[in-house]
């Protein structure tokens, strides 16, 4: 499992045996359940999640307590609720398991010790911070620009190996269609 | 104009004197004036903006030529195409000028600079990456969970001073309702 956080972490900056230990001090390994919540609406959000292995999603209700699926998260993966995280408010989305999960968790103090203990860690997240922009940025422009059918066309393009795991009727939350919409797009 | 700057970054770590002007240093300032692009459609994207004055607008334009607005910028934003420019690859967005502006412009290879020779310039850059992800998690929630008039009301709590600046035709666009509806909700 650490040989995971130590090659995904390696893909932007190379580590020393003696650095990867103390970056692997900050975090712990946590278990989770398919159903079981990692963060629950209106508490606090200890952590941001490293995904090692299993499926995950971030969720917004409305005050109708209508449910949205704002991402996905899978191997490989970062997910939190990075607003109640990073302001250490409470969280306004629930993220739970879809499949048995394992994740490393961290602390935002001890996320703040990695930036601080070594630059390399900094320039790891910073990236990470970009490209999560970029990401959402892009979203934004699926919305703006494309049907239901071509979102789905460009989540199946982008990640085909999650929408063979999640659930159809979550897959057409996630678009914004109905469950049978979505039927008629991947018919 | 380079107290703006000092002070934007100054919300975030504190400079010296001699570690400002190494910041200085990275920057070009450059004036633009209402209707100039900064950046366009598939050509290169050389840089970051930082505005001192002034507002712009970042357009993607669809395969049929229909134009939406991703977002705005105004002073002390940053803007780019961002994807484009850590990428090194052609614009798929536009950028230009709804006003008279003035921009800070930071190439990518001095933004590297900064964060190579200045470690509080990387936790600066980082700090905006998390709160910019965030910001766009925030928008693609508003999509999901409001209708127009709730966005409209969103931005114009959020934002008071542009809604005031910004053409109610883009506007319109912005919150994707036609020029008439958004007429109805701003009444």
């Amino acid at each position: 499992m650490r040989e995971k956080l130590k090659a995904h972490i390696e893909k932007v900056v190379p580590l020393t045996e003696e650095e990867f230990e103390f970056v692997l001090a900050q975090f712990t390994i946590k278990k989770f359940r398919k159903y079981q919540f990692l963060i629950q609406e209106g508490e606090a959000v200890k952590y941001s999640y490293f995904v090692v292995s299993g499926l995950l999603k971030l969720v917004h209700t409305d005050d109708t307590g209508k449910q949205r699926i704002v991402s996905f998260a899978m191997e490989d993966w970062w997910e939190s609720d990075y607003y109640a995280y990073f302001t250490q408010t409470e969280a306004t989305m629930s993220l739970d398991c879809l499949e048995d999960t394992v994740v490393f968790c961290l602390l935002l103090e001890d996320y703040k010790k990695l930036c601080d203990g070594l630059q390399k860690m900094e320039r790891f997240f910073l990236e990470k911070a970009n490209f999560g922009f970029i990401g959402s940025q892009r979203r934004i422009i699926s919305w703006l620009t494309s049907n239901a059918k071509e979102r789905y066309e460009q989540l199946l393009k982008q990640y085909p190996s999650l929408v063979q795991r999640v659930p159809k009727s979550l897959l057409a939350a996630y678009l914004g269609v109905s469950r049978e919409t979505l039927s008629r797009l991947s018919a």
